[in-house]
């Protein structure tokens, strides 16, 4: 049985607890947060604390709080040569603490309080100084993920870059296919199945393989008849932006 | 039982026909194209035809042609007053010969040749001159999806200036995430169930309310960080003007 301290409240320490209460050889023995908030229904009042200082023995201390408040957590540990990790894309291993050994448990995936995840196919980042923490923390993700990854802290920073095109980025081009949608009265639940087929595309074909439409065509009587369409001028310069970068990536390839 | 003529030998035309020989009410009594081709295995030889002045009787013709090819086709037609229609998202309906009675039906998805259609959800924009022809054509789409729209020439170019940020941009997002992760040898997969989230979310919540990142949080030093992270040039400019698209949007609405 490996035995976990859980810190933090928020969206992924509440979706962490729920998935180890369903696996038999993990145990949260201990959660820890400011205001003393039960991570779920099924929690017993005697293994929340709000006193930092008070944390049980356990094989690892997982922080799962704002990224601004790991160094400063980890410093407050009341203990030393305890295996360590935080679950955040952006903050470097070495922000542990070095009197404990550091580590990440890093689920790559957007999590909202409502939202039940299945963590099944969630990948899960693992890092650590030490290789037997390493191996520990690995085998701990697996337990609830098919997909466990060793990424270090340069390559977790190069994947969180790449989160913001294909999560942020992505959701503001939704947005906007929605505003333009909107401002013609024009019910964007129409494009619902069409994002979807993009999003599933990438199962089975490179992006740059997938890209289709007016700028990769040279099609230019299509690009300005939509620049023309378009009257909002942010919507018309990003369209200007974003179809010469397609052009010029597939017009050097062509 | 409805009698269908069906023009073209492409991804639309095979997909379409493969669709209503599931449908007991429905007939596709003869196909054209140029080269003679079968649009199915199980289609029989005596109903193709290379020569457009052969064409059967039958309620509608549907051409499944190239866009800039529906003008030159719809007026080789050597028939009046019968109802004709395209399939494209972009050509006005008034392109179809005004010999006949023109009208669209537009299945708004993205096909290709090899991969399997469930047309069940794919969204039918539909438009006639006559209303006795739209009800007929959003009767016959409304055999093969439950997804059947109203929509006029205006509407449908709204719809593909949309498509083109949500599924052409998109897709792009997605190349330069695929390749910020090549070119620092970080499997991309790691991020397809984020891909995968971030186009199942808009089910739930409107993109606007979805978006995340540090560019809507105004995080200057991830945004920072990440921007000395990327190097190539193209990159970090999309980065720079999507976020300070972002941030003008959310900034005068916060
Ligand atoms: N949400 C996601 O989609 C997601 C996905 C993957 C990884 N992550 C990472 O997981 C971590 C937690 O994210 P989250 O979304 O769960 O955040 P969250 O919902 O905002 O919760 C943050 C938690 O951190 C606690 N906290 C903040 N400052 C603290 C301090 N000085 N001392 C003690 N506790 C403190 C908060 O407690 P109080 O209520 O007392 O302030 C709260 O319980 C972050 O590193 C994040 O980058 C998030
Ligand atoms: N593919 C999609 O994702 C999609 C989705 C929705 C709507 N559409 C629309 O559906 C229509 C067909 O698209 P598609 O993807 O099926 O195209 P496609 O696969 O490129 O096939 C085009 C067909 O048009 C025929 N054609 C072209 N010029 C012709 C001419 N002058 N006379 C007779 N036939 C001619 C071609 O015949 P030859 O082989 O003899 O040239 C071919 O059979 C277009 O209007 C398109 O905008 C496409």
């Amino acid at each position: 049985m490996n035995s976990i301290v859980l810190l933090g409240a928020g969206n992924v320490a509440q979706h962490l607890y729920a998935a180890f209460l369903n696996q038999k050889s993990v145990e949260v023995i201990q959660c820890y947060n400011r205001k003393g908030i039960k991570l779920h229904k099924d929690q017993k009042a005697d293994t929340i604390t709000t006193d930092i200082t008070n944390l049980k023995e356990a094989d690892v201390y997982i922080l799962a709080i704002s990224d601004d408040a790991v160094e400063k957590v980890s410093s407050a540990l009341p203990f030393m040569d305890r295996l360590v990790v935080h679950t955040s894309g952006s903050v470097p291993m070495k922000s542990i603490d070095n009197r404990n050994h550091p580590g990440v448990f890093y689920p790559l995936q957007t999590f909202s309080a409502t939202k039940k995840v299945d963590f099944n196919k969630i990948p899960f980042c693992i890092e650590a100084e030490r290789e037997t923490d390493a191996v520990f923390l690995k085998k701990l993700a697996s337990r609830l993920s098919q997909k466990v990854y060793d990424i270090s802290s340069d390559q977790r920073n190069i994947l969180h870059v790449a989160a913001v095109f294909v999560n942020n980025f992505t959701n503001y081009m939704f947005t906007i296919g929605n505003e333009i949608c909107e401002e013609n009265k024009v019910p964007f639940e129409i494009l619902h199945p069409l994002i979807q087929e993009t999003a599933k595309k990438i199962h089975e074909i490179e992006p740059d393989k997938a890209q289709t439409g007016p700028a990769v065509r040279n099609d230019f009587h299509t690009i300005e008849r939509h620049l023309g369409i378009l009257t909002n001028d942010l919507q018309k310069q990003l369209y200007e932006t974003l179809t010469k970068a397609i052009q010029s990536k597939y017009g050097k390839e062509l």
